[in-house]
């Protein structure tokens, strides 16, 4: 099971891939793409865009999965955020790749074993499920790789629960 | 000159092309997308691009025209709206076609010449400036095609006031 997570943004969109070998996790790769900050929007829509489908297809994950998010500093960033959010679901969708959505306790949850962990505790836990103290501290990407990590043990979890546990979990977007 | 406009949402995304032809105003199409409310997220962004495609396929517009948004009802409602404009202004934006945005106040005041100009009022000026009363009152459509209307009026008060009032009244995205 090949999973990329994806945390949007128009600054920056971190991604990262996680495969399920087993019982254990491994990072294929992740990173951060950065448009221009002088690119206009359309430019950095393209950005999000073209390096999303250069990640579907060097390495066709069986799922993606993104944080859901509710709130926003205000309207305008939160209008910002949803047209980044738009032009990468819009990536993945034009790929077939089905998408999952998780709210930031299920994710903190899922990889620290408690929903209002601190953001470095999660960082620190995505270094030890993955073994790899490469991945940088504070990043998109790190995030990316909790959010896909999140998908994998759901689903996992999903297989010994059953499908009734589905709906509160995990959202098919 | 031809324009697209856009009024973007994930329940309905009117859009609506109008040529200019010296100093006659002409519609040339107008619609509303509805994607099923039934459908996912990604799918109801799939068929926004889909059918936008298929306009900007069919009429080859020169530029395309967007009311900036910068309020919204709650951070919930403006990610959904900037997820469906974020989708729109990719599939735009992936057939190199330039994006104008303008805030209401300005579509307002070129269609009606009153900034504060009821929602009303700006579709009964629609109806006239193009001379066509088949256009729906109250349409996402009719506001797409106001939104077309502006972007043609400032271009032609742009060429007779010259570069400097550009940035006041419309902004490339």
């Amino acid at each position: 099971m090949r999973v990329l997570g994806i945390d949007p943004g128009s600054i920056s969109t971190g991604f990262g891939i996680v495969d399920r070998q087993g019982s254990a996790l491994k990072s294929v790769c992740h990173g951060n793409i950065s448009p221009g900050r002088n690119l206009p929007l359309t430019g950095r829509l393209l950005a999000i865009s073209a390096s999303l489908k250069e990640v579907l297809e060097a390495y066709r994950p069986d799922a993606v999965s993104m944080e859901s998010v509710f709130f926003a500093k205000n309207a305008k960033s939160a209008i910002v955020l949803g047209q980044a959010r738009g032009a990468a679901l819009l990536t993945v969708a034009n790929y077939g790749v089905p998408v999952f959505e998780y709210s930031p306790t299920v994710i903190k949850l899922s990889v620290t074993g408690f929903g209002l962990a601190a953001k470095e505790d999660v960082q620190k836990m995505v270094r030890l499920l993955l073994k790899d103290n490469g991945i940088a501290g504070k990043s998109d990407a790190t995030d990316a790789l909790a959010i896909a990590i999140c998908h994998i043990s759901s689903s996992k979890s999903l297989a010994v629960k059953g499908e009734a546990s589905r709906l509160t979990l995990r959202r098919p977007v």
